[in-house]
């Protein structure tokens, strides 16, 4: 049987896993990435967690999720906050010395697109446009199974789509920027101001909500039309047969996810309304997407 | 030598060519479409148009531009509104009868773009934009020379995507739609309401501009950030290698697209920055790219 091996890399931790073609976990191991301790460690203790692997004769590639933009030509980070010495480092010689393997770099979101649009919600769709919504706001374009990175790797860095003329500088964002406005952070930042300077989660702002809390409805409400405002303008661009959206500030909210669909179906031309909205149905994309590279970019 | 037949078919005229794989035109005919006669009228018409070609049988597909989107998989228009009962109506078995040949719709902004990204500016770029600055504001996506139309071919109507938060109820489009404060019937509908009535072209605009006019360079001005503002969008949906821009607004304002990229530069990550953005540089995109089409989505 044919496998791939996926990595989740991140700055603290590292996971490791066997894959099938069917995007099935086989074998996982996991442990400290030590990503603050510069690639030479990264890359010894990755090729040590890789040996614990059985059956790696039957792999075919290796694919690494890793946090931050990838150049998809030089198969490089061109920004590395959280894995420090990693802009412009090349893994793929290291792993294919060590296991005669071919390897691809992608960043997190790409990865769990990848992932979504080969076994989860976007199976079987020709262009799959997926949304984080958590902490803060990213996404990815999947189109006939492949990511579609764009120039720089910024093709899906939605979360500075502006969505509003008004607001202030917080970051290095635009001003009016949908994740300022509408991500899990923006939400208690504004729930903050506006309820109450304790609340320290959005689920606690979504309660309030659906108690009746006349300033968290509307807060919910005017989130639910930044974020519909968002999707119109990617709906304009590519026009994607489903959005998947991923991330914890969407679960078990249909509520909010009623209100996104009412603002979007008033922000599109009339032949477009009522797309597929649908929620992110994997528990390990991060892990399934890169293991799908080697098949998505193989040659 | 293989060719392929494009076909550019308005609500007005038609023109019939056949072009080489190298995008040259080698014999055109042309004539009026009958468009408001109906598609017997106009089918009627096209065959005995395409009849006056020499040498079809070196021909291997026929590709047609329309004035509506397109539904690329049921290869039927989804709206049509200059040429009526064209909705939904199959053009492709008629011509096999007639032909033998396959043949492949899609809409003129699209066909246009296809041209561009093959054989114009965007020839050997891997993600292309086209959008037409023209009456009205409209685009195309290009990926690896196909064009990407979406679920319902909407990919790529930009003009609705919003970029201000005010403005008047005008048309169908968004209230702050692009195309209603940059096109260029919405610079002369400005003009005449902030300068002089009796102004009834772009061009004039930019001459006022130009000679030094503070209120056409204030709406000039204007009209780049809004712009801008739509590209900052498309970029950080698509992050295209390249945007080509065509239509008769672009033409001849080097001074325009500066302030254009000035914008852009502050509504983009850095990493984005200095883009490039390129004048079309086909003379007959509409006809080339409708010739494309059997190359692009024959199988």
């Amino acid at each position: 049987m044919k496998t791939t091996i996926g990595i989740d890399l991140g700055g603290t931790n590292v996971r490791v896993a066997m894959v099938d073609l069917d995007g099935n976990i086989l074998q996982e191991v996991k442990g400290p990435s030590f990503g603050q301790e510069g690639p030479d460690k990264v890359m010894a203790n990755l090729i040590s967690l890789i040996h614990q692997l059985k059956n790696i004769d039957e792999c075919i590639g290796i694919g690494i999720g890793v946090p931050g933009p990838v150049d998809s030509i030089t198969n490089t980070m061109t920004m590395s906050t959280n894995l420090p010495g990693f802009t412009g480092y090349q893994i793929e010689p290291i792993l294919m010395k060590e296991f005669g393997l071919p390897s691809y770099l992608d960043n997190d979101a790409n990865v769990a697109g990848l992932a979504e649009a080969r076994f989860g919600a976007g199976k079987g769709k020709q262009v799959v446009y997926y949304i984080t919504h958590s902490t803060g706001i990213g996404g990815a374009l999947v189109i006939d199974g492949k990511v579609v990175s764009g120039r720089q790797g910024y093709a899906g860095e939605i979360g500075n789509i502006i969505v509003s003329d008004h607001g202030e500088k917080i970051n290095d964002l635009n001003i009016g920027a949908v994740e300022n406005l509408a991500s899990g952070t923006a939400l208690i930042r504004i729930a903050q101001t506006k309820i109450d300077p304790k609340i320290n989660s959005a689920f606690t702002l979504f309660d309030l909500a659906q108690k009746g809390n006349p300033i968290a409805i509307e807060i919910i409400d005017q989130m639910a039309y930044d974020f519909a405002r968002m999707c119109s303008a990617i709906a304009h661009v590519v026009d994607p047969h489903v959005f998947v959206i991923g991330g914890g500030v969407s679960k078990s909210h249909q509520f909010y996810f009623d209100k996104v669909v009412n603002h979007y179906n008033q922000l599109v031309h009339v032949g477009m309304r009522n797309p597929e909205f649908k929620l992110a149905q994997l528990d390990e994309p991060g892990i399934i997407g890169a293991a799908s590279l080697p098949i998505s970019r193989g040659k």
